[in-house]
C-alpha cells in the first residue's frame, strides 16, 4: 500500500456511503437486526439497504427481495446470514458490481474441514469479482468519527483515538464500555475474523494512514503473513506506535485460540522475536493493551527515563517508586534549583526527595499546578508522575470553612472540581514532558470522572502507570532504530 | 499472645467502649475534627470525651479542659496534636489511668534526630504508665464491624472481612472506595504508623483472632521483628491466609519508605524468603492484594489447579486460557461425561473443548447455573472461571421479544438483572469449587454492579482472577507445609 487511505481495500468497509445489509429483520434478537440497529444507533448519514426475502420494511427502512434489486451500487454488502447462503450472496454482490463486503456468518474454517471448503469456496468468488472482504466469523467493524457502527453492540461512548485490528470481535464490542469508561474510544476498529481475505496487515496499513488514529492496538492469536507484518510494522511505527497482545504463547492460549479462529499460534519467544524486530510493543494483558494506548495517545514522548513521582501520601508514593524501577525507569534526586523553589510550598511535614511527599499542600493549584511545573521544569526530570485523589467531603470540608453552606454547596462543590480538573488537566496536556497521573480512585469519583472526560490519562494505580511510562520509553527505542534517519 | 482477642494490646484500640480524642475542634478542616466526624459518621456507639482547652462542646460533644477532668477513664486516648505537647499529653493520659492510645501526629522518627529523640521519650512514657499505643505517624484505625472509625476519611461502605495492618495510612483510608466499588470492605485496619509500640505482628495476631476477618492483607515497607513476624505467621497461616504488598524491595522504594515511616527495607530476595518461610502470599501490586483476599475471602480452597473456562466469546475465553496457564493453572479437557451432559446445552457453532465456548445460551439460566454445575462436577475440574457479561440493551431487547414495551420495560429489565445476577452468585457462593467471574464490565454496569453487592468475586479482566486463582493455590500449599498435623 502507498499510504493514502482511499486505496485500501479497508476504506469503503470503514467509510461506506451506503450499505445492503443481509440478514437483518424487525426481529430484534437476530445478530443482523443487532448489527442494523447499532448502525442507526451511532447516527450513520449513508443510505441504507437491507435486503430481506419477505419483510417490506426493515427497522423502517425499505426493504429489498434481492441484492439485483437495489436502485445503486452500494458502497458495502454485510452479511449477516445462514454459513451455507454465503458464497451464493456473494455471488450476487458480484453480478451487482459492489466491490467490499463484512462477512459476520460464522461456520466456517474454524469449524474444520467443511467449514473450510465452504470458505475456499468464497474466496474463490470473491476473488473472481474482485470483492475485498473482512471476516468471515468476524463482527465487524466501526468507525466512531464517521458515524458507522456495524457491530453488534451499540457503541454510547463519543469517538477516540485507539485503532484496532483485532482476531476476536469481542475485543472490538466488549470494550467500547470498556474504554468509555475511562474517557477513551476506538477511531475505527476492525473485527477480522478468519482473515480469509482481508487480515490484520491490512488493517494496520489503514490504521497507519487514517488521521483519526494516534495509536494502532492488535490483539492477535495468530500472524498469518509474518514477513508482511514485520515490513509494515517496520515502516509504520517511526510514524505511529503500534501496541499488539498475543494469546497464543502458552499451550493453553495457543489450544483456544485454534479453537476460536483455527488459528496456528506460535511459542512465546517466536512472538517476542516478530514484535522486536518490527518494534512493536508487546502487551501483557487487554487493559496494559488500552492502557499503553492511552499514554501514547496524549503525552508526548519522554526523553529519556527519569521519573519525579509527586504525592501526598507516602504509600503510594512508595508504591508508584517502587512500581517506576521494576518497569525500568529511574527516579532522580532533584535539582538544586527545584528545591529552592519548591521551598515555598512544601511543609515541614513533607519531603523533597523523590516521590516529592506534599503531606499536603495550602492551596490546591499548588498540588495540581504550580509544583508540577516546577518539577516539570527540573532538568533532572523527563517524565512526571502525579499520585491524584479528591474525595468529595474533602471539597465540602474545604468550601464549608470558606463560608459555603446550604444550598449552594452542592452546585459549589460540583464548581470546584470541574475548575481544579480543567487547570489540571490543560497542565497535564499542555506539557512538552509526559504528565501522567493515577488513582485507586475511579470514575465514581467525580474529580477523577471529570479528568477522564477531559482527556488526561489518569490510570488505575502506580503499577499500570509505570508499565505504560515504561512502554513509552520501549516505544522511543523502536522509533529510534526504524527511523530511516537513523539507517 | 495465647490467641484471645480480648488479650490484645488492640482489643481497646479496635473496640472502644469509651475515647478521649485530642486534637477535634469546630474547625472543620482540621484532621482531629476530621476524625471526630468520621467516628459520628459511621455510627459509633461508645461515649465520646473531646479534650479541648478552650472550646465548650466540639461537634456538639460537651468539651473538657483536660483529660484529668473526665468523668470515667476512656478506654482509648486519640491525639491529633503538635508533635511537641504529645509526650506530655500521654503523661496526662497515664496519670488517669487510661491504658490505650492512638497517636496520629507526626514529626517524630520520620523526620530525623530530633523526632527520634521525641518518640523515645514518649515510649518511655507511654511505658511508665502500661499504655499500649498505636503510632505516632499513623492515620488511625478502623473496625467496621463494631462501627468505630478513627481515621480522617468516612467509610461510606458496609463492613467487609479483609483485615489490614498498613505501614501506609492511605491504605486504610483511600483503600474505603476502591474496595467499596466491588462490594468489598475491611473487617478492622490498622494503620501502624512509625510502630513505636504497637507494630505489625502485634496486628497480625489481633487479626487472626479477629472473627469478622477472614483474610490479613499487610502493606510492608520494612519488618522490624522479623523473627516474631516469620514465627506469629507460621502460627496463623494454617487457620487464616496472609498477603502481603512489600514495597521496599527495589532501589527507589527503600529510598521513599525511609523518607514515608523512616524504615529500613531489605532486598526482594530477602523478603521473598521471609515470606516463603512464613507461609505469606507476595501480592505485586495493592489491586493484586486485594483481588487475592477477595477470592481467598469468598471461595473454597481448590483442591488442585485444573480450571475450566466457560465463555460465549472466543477472545476472552483464550486469553483467560493464556492467563491460567502463565499464572500456574492447568485446563484440562472435559472428561466424556461432561460433554454429554452438555450436549444438549452447546449450540453447534461452540466449542466443548476448555475454554467451553457456548457462543450463545439458549436460556440465560444455562449460562449461569445450569452449564456452570455441569463444569463443576466434572472430575477434571479444580476450580471454574466464567466470564460475565450483560450489556443492558441485550437485556432490553430480550424482554421485547418476550412482549414487554413501554413503562414496563425498566422494571422488568432491572428485575431480571436482579434475578439472574442472584442466582448467579448463590451458584458461586454455595460451591464446593471455587467459581470466580472476570468481566470488562464494572460497577457502571447494573448486572456486574448486582454481583458485588451480592458479594461474588468477579474480577476485573481475566489476567487479575487468574493471579488471585493462582494465589489460591499458594496459600494451598503452605498451608499444608505449615500445619502441625503434616509436620
Amino acid at each position: 500500500m502507498t499510504g493514502k487511505i482511499e486505496e485500501s481495500p479497508l476504506y469503503s468497509i470503514a467509510n461506506p456511503e451506503s450499505i445492503a445489509i443481509f440478514g437483518a429483520s424487525n426481529k430484534y434478537t437476530s445478530m443482523g437486526t443487532s448489527i442494523l440497529s447499532s448502525i442507526l444507533h451511532i447516527g450513520y448519514r449513508g443510505k441504507i439497504y437491507p435486503v430481506h426475502p419477505s419483510e417490506k420494511t426493515v427497522l423502517e427502512y425499505k426493504a429489498y427481495q434481492s441484492v439485483a434489486d437495489l436502485p445503486e451500487v452500494p458502497d458495502l454488502a454485510i452479511m449477516v446470514l445462514p454459513t451455507g447462503v454465503v458464497p451464493e450472496v456473494m455471488e450476487a454482490c458480484g453480478q451487482k458490481g459492489i466491490k467490499h463486503a463484512i462477512v459476520v456468518s460464522g461456520g466456517f474454517k474454524e469449524v474444520g474441514k467443511d467449514g473450510a471448503g465452504l470458505e475456499a469456496k468464497l474466496k474463490r468468488t470473491a476473488a473472481q469479482y474482485g470483492i475485498r472482504f473482512l471476516g468471515p466469523n468476524c463482527i465487524g467493524a466501526v468507525n466512531t468519527h464517521f458515524r458507522f457502527n456495524a457491530t453488534f453492540l451499540p457503541c454510547e461512548h463519543p469517538p477516540g483515538f485507539i485503532g484496532m485490528a483485532s482476531q476476536s470481535g469481542s475485543f472490538i464490542t466488549q470494550m467500547f464500555a470498556y474504554l468509555g469508561r475511562y474517557g477513551l474510544g476506538f477511531s475505527t476498529g476492525f473485527s477480522v475474523g478468519n482473515e480469509a481475505d482481508i487480515d490484520i496487515v491490512d488493517c494496520m496499513e489503514y490504521l497507519a494512514a487514517c488521521p483519526d488514529t494516534k495509536v494502532i492496538s492488535l490483539y492477535i492469536e495468530s500472524i498469518r503473513r509474518g514477513s508482511e507484518f514485520v515490513e509494515a510494522a517496520r515502516r509504520i511505527v517511526p510514524q505511529k506506535p503500534i501496541v499488539a497482545y498475543y494469546a497464543g504463547g502458552t499451550e493453553a492460549g495457543r489450544k483456544a485460540g485454534l479453537s476460536h479462529t483455527g488459528a496456528l499460534a506460535g511459542e512465546d519467544p517466536v512472538y517476542n522475536g516478530i514484535f522486536r524486530q518490527s518494534g512493536v510493543i508487546r502487551a501483557w494483558s487487554i487493559e496494559e493493551l488500552f492502557d499503553i494506548c492511552w499514554c501514547l495517545g496524549t503525552c508526548p514522548l519522554p526523553k529519556g527515563n527519569r521519573v519525579i513521582v509527586q504525592t501526598h501520601s507516602g504509600g503510594p508514593g512508595t508504591v508508584a517508586a517502587d512500581a517506576c524501577e521494576r518497569f525500568g525507569m529511574k527516579l532522580p534526586g532533584l535539582s538544586e534549583e527545584t528545591k529552592q523553589r519548591l521551598a515555598e510550598y512544601v511543609p515541614h511535614t513533607g519531603s523533597m526527595s523523590n516521590p516529592v511527599d506534599l503531606t499536603f499542600s495550602r492551596r490546591n493549584l499548588d498540588y495540581f499546578v504550580n509544583i508540577p511545573e516546577i518539577l516539570k521544569q527540573d532538568e533532572n526530570a523527563d517524565m512526571l508522575l502525579l499520585y491524584l485523589m479528591m474525595p468529595l467531603r474533602t471539597v465540602r470540608m474545604i468550601l464549608e470553612t470558606m463560608g459555603v453552606s446550604g444550598d449552594e454547596l452542592e452546585a459549589e462543590t460540583e464548581k470546584f472540581v470541574n475548575e481544579q480538573s480543567r487547570y489540571l488537566s490543560d497542565m497535564m496536556l499542555g506539557s512538552e514532558k509526559p504528565v501522567i497521573g493515577f488513582s485507586y480512585y475511579s470514575g465514581e469519583n467525580p474529580f477523577i470522572k471529570s479528568l477522564y472526560d477531559l482527556g488526561a490519562p489518569v490510570l488505575p494505580g502506580p503499577n499500570r502507570a509505570a508499565r505504560a511510562m515504561g512502554a513509552m520509553l520501549e516505544y522511543l527505542e523502536f522509533r529510534e532504530k526504524l527511523s530511516p534517519a537513523s539507517g
